[in-house]
């Protein structure tokens, strides 16, 4: 029987919760269609920092590189460690590391859930940027402490960078409805987003068959609530992707419903799997997480992993249950309702 | 009799119609409310760039620096001059230059208007810092045109830039309901957003009788279309402020009908007044385009000018005009009847 080698990285508060919904979903779904996974659990997280000073061990990265892909539930809990430091020490490595250049985003309103716009027809497709532009990590700060005080964060954007993800963005396109949103802010931004409109440009000579339009971010933004259904797939840089997902999670019904997949696209490293939303604390552990986007993921890790028709029996199973109107019932109860469509 | 002196910069597209719309009305406004209005208006757009090489004189700030206030249309028009020109060539350069360091936009669902939310209560007030940070206009470009380019694009936040607008924000939320949420991404720009969190921290102190509570711009976009009504005053970075107000435009049933206004608070030099929209130069001079936003900031230019009982007076109109349903009507009759409803 064929097996693929998961690594686990539940991370932080309900990501717990989470991905023990989603395994469970996962390896049933396995099971019935011929192949299995095998999983190995790391404990990396904030829990795990203020025992060992790291978020992950020094070999964490090289740990993870011979498996087949991750699945990651949330990392993060600011009152134990902050954001900037547990992020920039499990998720965005990872994400660097492993060359997980896009960051693919599926945002559509499943059966039977509500969102917060009158209207009720949502389907669109985030490809946000995933390595570099924002999140380059690039700044610092003089005088720090004084009232002379300046802090800099520069965004770093590669022509290599820039043009992989347009290219993804143009191919997700073509597989779709044919239609490109590339976003940016060039008209205050005069480097990095011109930069950016440039190879749009230059790469829509290559893909006659798409139809690209550029938006600023702030457009785009508006565009999401006012007129979603002009919109196809959506490209954008690091930042404006984050933006723009949560915005498009919080239109589909909420986060609990946006799932997300890391994507290295020459696999030439494992990608990574997780659920949009962060790791609520507040709510860890109470059994009443939304497992949903999490599950999600993991039928896109299934999808990445080429098991086509387990993915696609995850998902019925997942739509079958909000259909029946239990999108608003605890989490707990739904992975349980899943977990039953998964079998029946 | 008063008279305040305005600079009129109607500016490219709809920019031209709008500002002759608010003119109409502020000038009506003002000689009921006894004083006089005396406009100044300059040409300076993206025509006035293809004749002259530059989007205004080279003294084309000390000309403005005079003026009691400034009612700014729209600039820009990409097919006649790149925006990442036109913009850094004109409306930029004045916010920073006279220190119009609060950017002031008020998001409230008007009477007769339906906007896209289920939600039917809207009403926050975002405080955008308007002269630095991702806007600083600092970064560059090497190995131009080959395949190893790459573009950098630098946010400086000072110290002093920070304080300031966090300070206006306090104050802004002390006046309505309490509530302040400060905007970031801190969890992944660790140098500028950081230290926007810890000023924000720090004075948090001196305003014990404000809540204030930090989200990430991610959350915030979402908590807007999710829960619109936990919010009271939002305070965000330049390129945040800008994303929100577009978004709290959109949700307030549109762009034609959000104000903004560019605040130098210690009156060293002219605020400006400009609605949130471009210059749609598609739908220029069509007589369709919502005047709506432009009078609204007319409005509060009175406001700012001491002219309380006008500016109430222009809002009264506005709303009785929305209240009667024609918030959907084209331009031209709103402002006729908007017009008929000052005189009232
Ligand atoms: C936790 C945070 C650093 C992260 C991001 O901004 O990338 C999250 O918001 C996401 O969207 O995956
Ligand atoms: C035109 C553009 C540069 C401007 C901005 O981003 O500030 C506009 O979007 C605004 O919000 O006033």
């Amino acid at each position: 029987m064929k097996t693929y080698k998961i690594a686990l990285l539940p991370g932080d508060g309900i990501g717990r919760d989470v991905t023990a919904a989603a395994w469970a979903v996962l390896e049933k779904a396995a099971r019935l269609n011929g192949f299995s996974l095998d999983a190995t659990s790391y404990p990396w997280s904030c829990d795990y920092y203020l025992e060992n000073g790291s978020m992950m061990p020094a070999d964490g990265i090289e740990t993870l590189r011979p498996f087949d892909a991750i699945l990651l539930g949330a990392v993060g809990w600011p009152r134990k460690v902050p954001d900037s430091v547990s992020l920039h020490g499990l998720l965005l490595p990872i994400r660097k590391a492993f060359v997980q250049y896009a960051n693919i985003r599926p945002h559509r309103l499943l059966p039977g859930v509500q969102g917060p716009l009158r209207a009720d027809r949502f389907d669109i497709l985030c490809i946000r940027e995933n390595t570099e532009g924002e999140y380059s990590g690039a700044g610092g700060r003089v005088h720090q402490g004084t009232d002379n005080e300046v802090a800099v964060e520069t965004s770093i954007f590669t022509r290599t960078g820039v043009e992989r993800i347009l290219r993804f963005g143009f191919e997700q396109a073509r597989a779709r409805r044919g239609k490109l949103a590339s976003v940016t802010k060039s008209n205050a931004q005069k480097y990095s987003m011109v930069f950016w409109d440039e190879i749009t440009q230059r790469l829509s000579a290559e893909y006659p068959d798409v139809e690209v339009t550029s938006y600023h971010i702030d457009a785009m933004a508006a565009r999401m609530v006012m007129a979603p259904d002009s919109l196809d797939v959506v490209v954008a840089s690091n930042l404006f992707g984050d933006i723009l997902t949560d915005l498009g999670a919080a239109i589909q019904g909420g986060l609990g419903f946006a799932a997300s997949a890391n994507i290295n696209p020459d696999r030439s490293a494992p990608s990574m799997f997780e659920p949009v939303h962060g790791s609520a604390p507040d709510i860890a552990h109470l059994g009443i997480a939304n497992p949903i986007a999490a599950i999600w993921s993991g039928a896109m890790m299934l999808e990445h992993l080429g098991e086509t028709a387990a993915a696609a029996r995850v998902m019925a199973s997942i739509e079958a249950t909000t259909a029946r109107g239990i999108g608003a019932i605890p989490g707990k109860d739904k992975t349980d309702a899943i977990l039953a469509s998964v079998l029946s």
